[in-house]
């Protein structure tokens, strides 16, 4: 029996938790986040998916050597483990947006899950996705890397000088919270005029209004609709100044974009956001390089994956790409 | 004979250049940055001020074992050696401002100097600066660390996770370039309303007008000008919002604040930074501590020897503070 590794992506939304061995991907299952009942929520619902991977595909839990979670950020230590306190998450923390069913303030993630699992490895998403990047995508031998995800919100992680950077809290780069302007729309965490309240899939599709989603914001643009080219323009001029204000705290030589809303309008949005960015001060911008996300709708899986994967699978897996022969997602009800 | 290190700071407007032992600071002089004749101008005006402060110490050039540069950025890496890139010094970069007294595009620092100078150490001011005030200043024992200087302009050097971060061409952190609007003042750089253009002590006194230097600005604030009074609360939360960016990308710990601007105004400058700081997504700005830079008018001095200075000399320098008796500085006409 080959050793099993397990990865968990916890979004605001939704779960995914997967099972690995060296050959590949074994089975993935999906479910809708959990937003109700106490904090231990979230950590239970990762407990009993990551067991329902193993139930399902008749397998033993003694061969699973480590658990590797991405999950939606940022973070903050109390009594040195990480907690959860992201405003997508805890109702808590935003109670006069009134839209979360919970009054957590925080989930204590490394707590509750660090009882249950041995080789426990967290991290913010976007800082899994750049492990995932530079291990087996398109960040591939940058030693300074920045790996963007353009999605509901706008997460980022970075390589700067070879190593990964963390911070005090993990929370580095926390880029989508930088802050482009004085007024205009408010973001979840209470900023005006951050990164991620002006050019996130969330803030297109308010910009935009009358209930559209992001999706047929640029379904508009494409039918030539000016208010929605005027929101979408504008979100891409706000991304590259976003990227160049990160740019000129990290003196970065590739970013990578991922998410969503990019991959779906790619051809729309890199020359937008290519302009813009080179704009810039010159001396900083000139030098880098842009690439796209190349591990498409598993970067998730992989990102987790990237957290706690053993060394020697490593070669073998740049080669046999076991993401794109994964197995059917699995679809539990909450 | 003991061992001797030189440190020399190059400024838009001023070189000073020391020669120092384990004893402390020997000689230190002080010329106007010659800012004509091609681009050689500036590495020869460093060998000469080395050379002369071995003379007039009446010194031998034999002790000489290593050379620590701190110098305004930024850098662009030609063949393999930093160039200065930086838009105070090279006319050739900002010909429509029409400045600067010649059209130099890059000033070649390192091929020249390390044709003179063996053990060369060569680093952004504000990257010095934070090696300085964690070696010997108030940023001592902090993991995640970020100094910022608040001067005629702004810039920023950083440790995090215990890591001096460079990024590929040595500019990281250049977090005087982070945007903080669309529309406003131009900075040097060619950004608008990035964070030098709006809360440096240039912006303040041409927000001011009329003429006006920084410090004028702040007497006119003390005797209660409104105008005054409007301009430097603007400077200040713009500065605040622009390291709340930084923070928000490096996840730092401690934050220490030095520069001509902030240390001739702290008691008033401090409260204003603060109070904007934590109003920022509180997850990522409730944990950050704020210092101001104990190492005063040798910020520069002691920024260049932390680049060189032998481990062993680092503790009793700790204890002595030799900057705090150093020999009254030389003044050379140009």
């Amino acid at each position: 029996m080959l050793d099993i590794i397990a990865s968990v992506d916890i979004g605001a939304t939704k779960i995914t938790a997967s099972l690995c061995n060296r050959d590949g991907i074994i089975i993935r299952i999906y479910q809708r986040t959990r937003l109700t009942g106490d904090e231990g929520s979230i950590p239970d619902q990762v407990k009993e998916l990551v067991d329902t991977c193993f139930v399902k595909a008749r397998l033993e839990k003694d061969k699973l050597i480590a658990v590797g979670i991405s999950t939606a950020g940022p973070f903050q230590r109390m009594d040195g483990k990480l907690h959860l306190v992201s405003p997508n998450i805890c109702g808590g923390m935003t109670p006069e947006r009134g839209v979360l069913p919970n009054s957590w303030r925080s989930v204590p993630i490394e707590k509750e899950l660090s009882k249950h699992f041995k080789n426990l490895v967290i991290q913010n998403d976007a800082v899994s996705g750049v492990m995932a990047e530079r291990t087996f995508g398109a960040g591939k031998g940058y030693e300074n890397l920045l790996y963007v995800t353009w999605s509901t919100g706008i997460g980022t992680g970075a390589f700067v000088d070879g190593k990964l950077i963390r911070g005090k809290n993990g929370n580095a780069p926390h880029g989508g919270h930088v802050f482009l302007g004085d007024t205009g729309p408010v973001c979840g965490c209470g900023n005006t005029c951050d990164l991620e309240a002006v050019a996130s899939g969330t803030a297109i599709a308010l910009q935009y209004g009358g209930g559209a989603t992001t999706a047929e914001v640029f379904e508009a643009y494409s039918r030539g609709d000016a208010k929605a080219k005027k929101v979408i323009q504008e979100a891409a001029t706000y991304f590259a100044r976003g990227l160049a204000s990160i740019n000129s705290v990290l003196d970065t030589k590739m970013i990578v974009i991922g998410g969503s809303v990019f991959l779906n309008n790619r051809d729309l949005l890199l020359p937008l956001v290519k302009e813009e960015f080179y704009r810039s001060f010159p001396a900083l911008s000139r030098d880098v390089l842009f690439a796209t996300s190349e591990l498409g709708e598993y970067l998730g899986d992989i990102a987790a994956i990237s957290l706690v994967i053993p060394e020697d699978w490593i070669k073998e897996w740049r080669t046999t790409k076991p993401w794109e022969r994964a197995p059917d997602t699995i679809y539990l009800d909450g």
